[in-house]
């Protein structure tokens, strides 16, 4: 491995500059961490006011040190940190961790100081971790530059760990670190990024990535300042079938503030960061205990697995129970195929049950070779991706050495769920066998982690941007009216309403009269984006007499309510029949670049932010992905006997305008098609207006 | 206390049919821990087979006991049942536990057995809990009949309690006993319901709320078979002051088919379930673990509490995500007013936040006066409802006195989430400070906790249902059409529109003119509920001409598509102008009876399934609370501009429907009114069509 972040995440020797002799103090406990935890490399404490700390020599200043250490960590103030952050510099010292606070998150003053440090840092190529951090960990070497007491209280491990930490505070770090020693899982790195002013998150991601201990990532996100390392780093973690579980803070109003005012973070569109998480198939989580389990989780993420589930339970009430809780989960419990269920009629006296959930009643768990067959069954059919035992304690027991058996002949995934006190937990897990003690905890880690599993089957690789296909329109750099912006869509596929454009009334009935009556006339302005609102508008007109009369009518209202907007004339259309209408729009977000949303039309939509969003680029196959994703896709799949939309048209005008977005130059700031109508199957679909802001 | 299930649930004698000497056997367990647990009543064993059991004196059957006990508890096969009973009613038992299975859950056989046990309960007037029961506690006076080998492996309490567990599954009722005791919590009532062929869960939550000693039922519920005398009890307990905390199976398609094999319950709908529960305060759960941490906040409800919480950390993040969990959970995170964010800032260092979520910063804790002076702060301002405090365990131990003291001088609720390792978690909660030590369940108790305190303070009993006013009209007992159904709704009160009715196409034409066009023309017929699919509607008819297509063309549709159909005419009315359509429906549930439900109309309504519920009787406020829980709300309230509509008329109209409803007879099954169209504000609302289903 030779990442730049090397020097700081595995450092072979470390100085401390504000030693201190003291285990309680900031500059102390990592140095007695490293001692007593046999931290190989050299350990370099530098401090005037003392001879020796915990045994080491201490020395008076950076200079006096015997040879440049990897990392130096600064326990001193916020106002002396560059000056000596310069001096390390000049010693030869590669990277360097800031505990103070009194940077950007501390006002003007402070904003200043960060700014000089971020200069140095740029200028020098000096790794600077934080500032306002409590320090790092790297557990397979026990490098400790933190000062956290969790390191106290929680048991230590030994040897190498596959589970790391990677927060945007180093309260969530010590926290997750607690819970996941609690399991008994051991950490590879423990990292917590304070106010990067230098090294972001995705570059730590990216070292995890490539790090051979990592496997399992928990991440706590309040803002990411690189979206497009955060992306390539996702990548490289799916390549190597490694796993990101991330909280992500501020997805509420009052969530968003706090961040800010903690990190001056800006949380971003909650909607978008979901998606961007579920494209790179990062697992959304909403706890510090529910991170724990899902990092345990993914240590059996080799067995096969997926969002189909078998409960197999003693008792009704419990299978019904877990019934409710996967399926609100988003998990499914098909029936169990015929042959299973034959299977289990066997054994399984007419009171219990042979579908999903499995009741198969308290008398089986005393016939260990039915149990075996029950299990094989379950097993090896291809109708299920998983299989779940509920059972009280005792009667788990009974059960532990069949499922232990047919776990190691089977790659399925198993999990047990005992709220009793049974005393085959740890043999079970030593099976590769999933154990929870609380159902509702159950719940929230399987559910994630059967779904993001299924996804993993699902996944291909986010496609480079395909060759654009040469559109014959440059784009206008000051503005577009709507028949420009239709026709820079349509060069890209985008079907668009044949229009004209008449800058008279009588030109206007001409093309009506060439389109057919009704038609519709709208205001043609680049300066004009909600043409409704000032009556640019009218809709259905019917003859000759009517357009005269709405032409009129529209011309009163735009030099009354947009007296200054340039007219390029009117646009005629042929006024369309019955279809769904969709809204289909391609913005720049402002972490992760360009982002496609689609909806249905209509105010409801809004009422029930029913819209689904996806990064760049969008296949036609993506686009049938998000359309079935909205709540609303039973109007477009033939709801109540209406005839089925165009799907597929409305899928290559999604993708076209996915490409459009692509191809535009960065100031293009957004495309909407709005409303895209889509008509019944085998007729398309139709862009009726488009917007395109610079 | 005189209740009829006193011998049941607190007797003073028990005999036990089917005896053995064994602690590990059904019919020797429950006898094991009467005696060990030092129950203070006689206790009569039954066996010819044994001379003494568990050193009590063994009786060779029934007819031999000294003296008639309370109880007798039957551990025989479910053929000996009902003989059995009869020969200990005749000795003078007054109550009896089945544990056998192989009754109405075991095919058409069981069904037989037990239509006899109840035939016989019935005559007899013996109170038989079960069948297919895995017995009761009474752990106030250690009345055990229960073979639930939880009460060996579960620390038993001392005293009584006042947590009672009512389930309608033996499992169940041991799991959720299981995590009460881990919570140190003591138990009143032990209950598992079984078949429920005699007694059923009305009748125990009844006795409950009765019982001097239970203050929190913890209930799990497959399916009410008695939902007047739920709503009953509910009230009662309301009354009290006592809490049901409701676990409710069946709320998928999955879990529902899992309930109906476990004790052939019907799951019920779960909307109505839901409204129900939310009408008599009663609080849903999710999972076992949930249930017992509510169990324990219920022994805080003497505290004032509501839904505006403020949020104390230590940390910017865990403030926001405690914020996001919270909120998105239901609850609120007012901004601290002003002079509260003065106090707090005198201490708070700039980096820290004053708002709400508040960060104090870590170096506050060290600083108990002003930590007090914080607590204090917030404990005695109007704007807030509840305080929850994070903080990393040994800051949560800095704290700790100051917590404990400000709660004692204000009633105010406290919380405290530590998820490290605090030692003054005891001593919180003996200062009536609620405790956790995980952020996730924290939110699932504290969330559903504070909101039931909400809706507390702003209980209003049921009303009796008011005095109906008097319709002039008596209900067709043959079916009604429209504008018969229109007619008796109006005689409630419920604005309808002017309607006229013709037989001929000339005699519409006559009234079209009297109303003035534009007309709407719909069939007349009760034997026709949905007049669209027949083509039984014309809207918006602009002049004779098409009056009279319209009419020949529905004549033609209706004897084409609706030929049996006996019709009374046609209905003209006018056409209506714009507005918001509500679907406004009241039917018999078969559990609780007569349910009203609101909508919007339109099939959005039903894609994302927005309506809302209530048992009768609805008062217009209820009607309006109706209306505010829709998504959908802003629509008549002014959406983007669009003037509001009025919703006062449209409660009038809703609360007149009610009236109507619980004044039909029975044989009434449904009322709705499709369209309610309510107008802007000032304007009204008015029903445009209206059925009435026999």
């Amino acid at each position: 491995m030779n990442h730049r972040l090397e020097p700081l995440l595995n450092p072979q020797s470390i100085s401390f500059i504000g030693a201190s002799a003291r285990a309680d103090r900031i500059g102390g406990m990592p140095i007695d961490l490293l001692t007593r935890y046999g931290y190989d490399g050299d350990i370099y404490p530098v401090n005037p006011k003392y001879q020796e700390v915990f045994g080491l020599k201490c020395y008076a200043d950076i200079e006096s040190l015997p040879k440049a250490p990897d990392l130096a960590v600064l326990a001193i103030g916020a106002k002396d940190v560059t000056p000596m952050l310069e001096r390390c510099h000049a010693k030869g010292v590669r990277a360097a961790i800031v505990y103070a606070a009194g940077f950007a998150e501390e006002g003007p003053a402070g904003r200043a100081l960060q700014e000089h440090l971020e200069d140095f840092a740029k200028k020098s190529g000096m790794i600077v971790a934080g500032p306002n951090l409590m320090g790092l960990a790297n557990l397979n070497t026990q490098a400790h530059t933190a000062f956290a007491s969790v390191f106290n209280t929680a048991p230590m491990q030994e040897g190498p760990g596959n589970v790391s930490m990677l927060t945007q505070s180093g309260n969530v770090c010590a926290a997750l670190y607690a819970l996941v020693r609690k399991l008994g899982l051991p950490v590879s790195h423990f990292i917590n990024t304070g106010n990067e002013a230098c090294v972001e998150f995705s570059e730590y991601l990216n070292f995890l990535a490539d790090d051979p201990q990592t496997e399992v990532v928990l991440g706590y996100i309040e803002q990411l300042r690189n979206g497009a390392g955060f992306i390539q780093a996702c990548q490289t973690l799916q390549k190597k079938d490694k796993l990101l579980i991330a909280l992500k803070a501020g997805t509420t109003d009052k969530g968003a503030v706090a961040v800010q005012s903690h990190t001056s973070a800006l949380a971003g569109d909650k909607h978008v960061y979901r998606s961007v998480f579920e494209k790179l198939n990062v697992i959304e989580a909403q706890d510090f205990a529910q991170m724990a389990l899902l990092a345990q989780l993914a240590q059996l993420r080799h067995r096969t697995a997926g969002r189909r589930v078998a409960v197999i339970t003693m008792s009704g009430a419990l299978g019904a129970i877990l019934a409710d809780r996967f399926i609100e989960a988003g998990l499914d419990l098909p029936d169990l195929p015929i042959d299973v269920q034959a299977v289990l009629r066997k054994g399984i006296p007419d009171y219990g049950m042979v579908g999903n959930p499995v009741d198969v009643t308290g008398n089986v768990v005393n016939d260990p070779g039915f149990v075996q067959e029950v299990l094989r069954a379950l097993a090896s059919t291809d109708a299920l991706d998983a299989v779940v035992i509920y059972a009280p304690g005792y009667m788990l027991d009974r059960m532990a050495d069949s499922i232990a058996t047919v776990a190691s002949e089977y790659p399925r995934f198993f999990a047990a769920i005992d709220t009793g006190r049974a005393t085959c937990r740890d043999n079970l897990r030593q099976a590769g066998i999933a154990v929870f003690d609380d159902l509702g905890l159950a719940v929230s880690a399987l559910a994630p982690f059967l779904l993001w599993q299924e996804r993993r089957k699902a996944q291909t690789p986010i496609a480079a941007p395909a060759t654009l296909p040469a559109s014959g329109l440059a784009l206008r750099k000051d503005g577009m009216n709507e028949a420009q912006a239709l026709q820079y869509l349509s060069s890209f596929g985008v079907p668009c309403k044949e229009d004209l454009i008449a800058t008279t009334l009588q030109e206007a009935q001409t093309h009506a009269a060439a389109l057919a009556y009704p038609v519709v006339l709208k205001i043609l302005s680049a300066d004009i984006a909600h043409k409704t609102e000032v009556g640019g508008v009218a809709l259905n007109i019917k003859d000759e007499t009517q357009l005269a009369e709405c032409y009129q009518a529209m011309m009163d209202s735009i030099r009354e309510k947009a007296p200054n907007a340039h007219i390029d004339g009117v646009l005629v259309q042929k006024m369309e029949g019955k279809g769904v209408e969709l809204i289909v729009g391609a913005r720049h977000d402002p972490v992760f670049g360009p982002m496609l949303t689609v909806g249905l039309g209509g105010v409801l939509t809004e009422i029930y932010q029913d819209t689904s969003h996806s990064l760049l680029p969008v296949s036609e196959q993506d686009a049938n992905e998000l359309l079935k994703k909205l709540k609303a896709f039973p109007l477009l799949d033939g709801y109540r006997n209406a005839p089925k939309a165009d799907v597929a048209a409305a899928c290559k005008a999604i993708a076209a305008l996915a490409q459009a977005m692509a191809a535009a130059p960065e100031s293009v700031r957004e495309i909407e098609i709005n409303p895209l109508l889509v008509r019944q199957q085998g007729q398309g679909a139709v862009a009726l207006d488009a917007l395109i802001l610079m």
